[in-house]
């Protein structure tokens, strides 16, 4: 059975941008060369085959609109997706096919439309919710997530987007399924329980 | 060379009690066998050996007042300590011997003061700065903290007393050096950069 799985990094105290992503200049100001540094600089054999596995288990991913704006001239052409994508947005757009097999779509009628619409593009794989922080607590909030998957990077940030801010938890249950440790991360997986 | 070392439970969301801790109720509120479970109900042969080595290397306590105040009749007589227990404060107070090792200090002249006194009492061991929050902040931001034991509980509590909140991190570095995996905690340990 397909899961819906968060995937996403995070500091230490909480944050998955540094403190100058929130203050207006996204792409100058990020440095995501440290939060990610297990993704790419620092990568070892074991962070590979994470990421190795997240992408081979999972055929649609869902973002919120802010990840991609922020995202979408960096990633370039080809995407580092290769499959489709649904954006969680209040603008109706165009599909947008880039290179290499991702397709940006963008759903306008809400949270549960576009898992909907990524469950379908997915088949027999797991959705993807891969950020931001806002789209990932609605997500959890609404009892429709599987499992979280997030990597602890050994940082202080002090301020930046966070995660977990704001959210409602209500009755929900995390089940720690495995804690996988590298230098630059401490990779843990979670079952939400429902 | 004996250590300044951070010892403290916190949620995957980043708090250090439980939402009703933070709202005047802290005992009647608060749930301290979630966060802690893996010292108590939840404890593995794991977990004991890390409180055990923690306990054995450490030779006094410098703690906030209101963790003081809060602990103090749930921690009971003897205290857990067996240990001097420096408490950082602006009320003047004559120490308060209890069985088992532990006293009681109250310390009026800041956070230096307080360490100065406590490295003393230590004297090879280890210093330890058990909480709270911002005594830990306070500590951190000084530049007076060599290492960090977090152990990230997974948990999501939506509130309560953030650790990380309001830190001015400046330039610290963490280094990882373990990190040990329980059903109920990842323990986290990081050198201090400076």
């Amino acid at each position: 059975m397909a899961k819906v799985t968060v995937h996403i990094s995070m500091s230490l105290d909480g944050y998955i941008t540094d403190p100058e992503a929130s203050i207006g200049t996204p792409l100058e100001g990020n440095d995501p060369g440290r939060l990610s540094d297990w993704q790419f600089d620092a990568k070892t054999e074991t962070d590979a085959a994470i990421v190795d596995e997240l992408f081979a288990s999972t055929g649609a991913v869902v973002m919120g609109k802010r990840m991609f704006d922020v995202g979408f001239e960096p990633w370039g052409d080809p995407p580092p997706y290769g499959m489709p994508v649904f954006i969680v947005t209040h603008e109706e757009r165009d599909p947008m096919p880039m290179k290499g097999g991702t397709t940006y779509n963008f759903v306008t009628d809400g949270i549960e439309a576009a898992l909907d619409r990524a469950r379908t593009a997915a088949g027999d794989k797991n959705v993807g919710i891969w950020g931001g922080a806002n789209v990932i607590r609605q997500y959890l909030e609404a009892g429709l997530l599987d499992e979280m998957y997030i990597h602890v990077a050994p940082l202080l940030f002090g301020g930046g987007i966070p995660l977990f801010e704001g959210l409602n938890p209500g009755g929900i249950e995390l089940r720690k399924t495995s804690s996988i440790e590298t230098p630059r991360a401490t990779h843990l997986r979670f079952d939400v329980m429902k």
